[in-house]
């Protein structure tokens, strides 16, 4: 279920793009409660001088790779989301080689019955998940 | 004052976007209490392999021409919710073809005091809405 | 932290685009409450006939340079909203041309622990902001 926009400056390969979203999907399966299949990412590629990333003064270095990525979810806690954010700068970094320097994330919350993953119908509702 | 995303792959006409885009209106102001006017849609075109849609083990096939409608709103309620995802799928599959396998719903509440429709002004707090 | 995604119609020049999130951006370090460096902006332009805003019928004309504010943040009230809706759209006129009529904004919240701003950590949760 969540909801997963991955922003990102044009220039990767198809397949680069693909793992990195593969392995954006593999940590939520990992340590974000997500069951199989479920997966809903929606890239988008922009051309330079389009995103427009700084550090809110922590020093963090960006280049023009960095990744923002939102995720709209109900249902995690606080520690889920850091076990999230640390597998994600971890596993991005081994698989893609991406600096996690050039990794934003964040997260937005909704409910259950904000979902409907096909048929017109709200699955968390219906009994059907 | 719902904002609407809708994003999808490239491959449908422009009038097809539109047709598209017109009913996903129409629904909200039909069955989730949008007054006459209210529309604020974004939709964007995907190059192929850039939605990632899976079915959290529901069996639901999809194809390529799946559909993500992100809404933020404030107000409605879980009624609300369920009839307009029911009336998206319905309508849809209706007017544009679109398979109820293929659409896909998320839903974000904030607040009155969140919208502004032009003027700089919170219409919601200002007694203009 | 303040996550803003910018959605316009294209043919604004880069020059044009960098202007218009750099001003928005200033609101936010301005009114809003955002300290040097709280810049997380992700501006995507869309082809003619892609956003579909209209007014709630509240009497407010759009043209075609209409732009799409939405605001992801925490731990603003809503008197700092509306000073970021005012500030956006004098500030806009004054220094890109916007029409205060073509500016449409949109805020939703999250929580600190909803942010990570690089290295895969939640910096509101580890004591670094």
């Amino acid at each position: 279920m969540p909801l997963v926009r991955i922003d990102l400056v044009a220039g990767r390969t198809d397949d680069e793009v693909r793992a990195l979203a593969d392995t954006v999907q593999e940590c939520l399966l990992d340590v974000f409660a997500a069951p199989p299949g479920d997966r809903y990412q929606v890239v988008t590629e922009h051309p330079p001088g389009r995103l427009f990333i700084e550090d809110t003064g922590l020093g963090i270095e960006r280049s023009d790779q960095v990744v923002v990525i939102q995720i709209t979810q109900q249902g995690r806690d606080r520690e889920q989301k850091q076990a999230l954010y640390a597998a994600l700068a971890e596993r991005l970094h081994e698989r893609v080689g991406l600096r996690p320097e050039d990794l934003v994330v964040s997260v937005v919350r909704n409910e259950p019955e904000d979902w409907s993953f096909g048929h017109g119908r709200a699955q968390f509702l219906t009994g059907e998940l």
